[in-house]
């Protein structure tokens, strides 16, 4: 195992409120300088209720958030809230300046830090204490993640990681997940390039699941898991997509979509806070490197959702690796992948494609082929 | 806890050979007969060689089944491999005769018993031991589940509990689940109404866990869950879409899906084959009921997933509820639900609507409004 690199420089980051009482922040590569007024598209408090229910046979919490329905306020067709702010008389959640990622709270939230007691209900309900947040990952309306300059998705990283530790930091979340989920087919309706963070307040069961797994074979092997895959991974060099040395692409041998992609350091870190600056470049040109080798695959923007798993916050889990997985919708051109009986109703996915096959697929894809699309 | 009341009548099965060397059973409220022969789409056997690889951080198998693409035959735009074949020409699954329900062997399993030993791979590969099925509803290629008459639904449940009675004795069987896929929303492309059995030599992680909860909760009260449950439900009666004595269908207090109904027998029984013949038919009514009043919700044919939960059968499980789960995809007229971040990368549902408020929309549709879609 190596040692860190030199920590990544400090981000530009400057927080505000606004009108309705909700957090922003602006991060950027320079200092960020913002115009005008913060906007939100209605001034009216978000009065979010979540709560929580415990399914008891799946053993795991269920968020419920029935939030107001039929807003007063009707958009024009071309109207993007996530743009910034160019008629006043029509209010995004962004103001105009200079910063390339903004993170506000999510308006209709599934959880909240202060989530008010349910007055009352079924056994195992409690309050959805937690945070919702969205991250805009750029100015550009059109972009993709993958569109971002290679320093861009490094700040976005930074971004991800600084959340992270704000959020630890509030004493009340155990565990956070960060994703993109994209494209029309699976439901987004607002094309802006843009994320989601959710914080729990406790460990959920993906989570949870990963870190007694990670821990069980570091106490029985004597060592983290991830090196040992690494090393695998390597010497067989069959399912790795793109290796830049301190990071690699891989399609994992227990691949459960077709073109399932995971990016990851080649040194174990549990959260993205501990990454070297070099070792922080590194997989955000890998991450960038893999979305366009998966938009390039078919010729069009694959749809697909990318989550950033890290260790619980609620204590040091160095087994855990930090990793970055990718799942693309698409099987074959034209041709989604659904989850159905086995996958929902047994928790076993059923894939019609070796890791194997598929790696050697993307390999073959350059990434300029994604380029434009 | 009542008694069981008296068993159902033996329903009337045959079982045939295909020519290419699957099994086939047909099922028929009167005794089945046949008219020509047994056919198949292809003469050629199936060479499915499906294998497991385990993955390691979310602790669960993967199946992989790839098979030949390709194939010689190009069926005309009308055909239909689940109707009885009509032009010898171009054969289906299915022959003439007298039967209302068909099983036969799935001629893509992603699970087979007699799975090859994989040559060589990944650590943690190993054979793909199991056996995936095709349960043909009807012979009416344009009906629904919800179709068939009250019997006919509860000859299904008896076909459902006769599989699983025949996958244990293959002694190589550890979990079986029948479900209904269905909608072109989530994939289905072939409307004849049919379900499929997947059957693990193992217990997949969702039957685990509910195995593993409900034996907590056993161990924990001194009593069953299901009764429990049954019981507080009756109380509220919020949730309950209809009660017909010995079963009942719910909004379950913690929901996953807006729409998600659970239709259970009301005394706690862990398989099919121990309901009592009053107790099939009552649950074979309320499944009907529940069905049609999903259609009936928005006037159109409502794309779910319908999973049977039976316990485990490495042992007598006697805490595991036996009861079916239906995930309706629409959360509101033309709103699909889809798996994002936290439902996929968490395991953690988000879910806008309270399971009393969708309770109380269901109750206020009448099943007749669901008939003829």
């Amino acid at each position: 195992m190596t040692t860190p690199t030199e920590a990544p420089a400090t981000l530009h980051a400057q927080d505000f409120t606004k009108p309705d009482g909700r957090t922003l922040t602006l991060y950027g590569l320079e200092p960020v300088t913002v115009t005008g007024e913060i906007p939100s598209p209605s001034p009216d408090p978000v009065d979010a209720r979540p709560l929580l229910r415990w399914h008891p046979l799946r053993g795991e919490w269920v968020m419920y958030a029935a939030h107001r329905m039929g807003r007063t306020f009707l958009p024009p067709p071309e109207y993007n809230p996530l743009a910034p702010t160019s008629d006043p008389a029509h209010p995004t959640e962004l103001p105009q300046g200079r910063y390339d990622i903004a993170v506000f709270d999510n308006r209709f939230p599934s959880l909240t830090l202060n989530a008010p007691t349910p007055p009352q209900g079924p056994a195992g309900t409690r309050a959805g204490v937690g945070k919702c947040e969205v991250v805009v990952f750029s100015q550009n309306a059109q972009g993709r993640l993958s569109d971002l300059t290679d320093a861009q998705v490094d700040l976005l990283l930074g971004v991800w990681a600084d959340r992270t530790t704000r959020l630890a930091a509030t004493g009340q979340i155990h565990s956070v997940l960060a994703f993109e989920n994209r494209g029309v087919e699976v439901g987004v309706t607002l094309h802006h390039p843009h994320g989601q963070i959710y914080a729990y307040d406790h460990v959920p069961p993906v989570q949870a699941r990963m870190t007694a797994q990670m821990e069980a074979y570091h106490a029985q092997s004597g060592r983290p898991w991830l090196p040992d895959f690494v090393e695998g991974e390597r010497e067989s060099g069959e399912r790795i997509v793109h290796d830049d040395g301190e990071s690699l692409s891989v399609v994992p041998p227990f691949a459960r979509y077709t073109f399932e992609t995971w990016v990851l350091p080649t040194r174990p870190v549990s959260l993205l806070s501990e990454l070297g600056a070099g070792e922080r470049a590194s997989l955000a040109r890998t991450l960038k490197d893999a979305l366009l080798r998966l938009d390039g695959l078919f010729g069009v923007r694959m749809p697909y959702l990318l989550t950033v798993h890290q260790a619980p916050l609620d204590g040091p889990h160095p087994a855990f690796p930090l990793h970055i997985e990718i799942y693309p919708y698409l099987r074959a051109p034209g041709r989604m992948k659904y989850l159905a009986g086995t996958e929902q109703g047994a928790g076993e996915f059923a894939n019609d494609k070796f890791p194997e096959a598929a790696a050697a697929e993307l390999r073959a894809v350059s990434p300029t082929a994604g380029e434009n699309l």
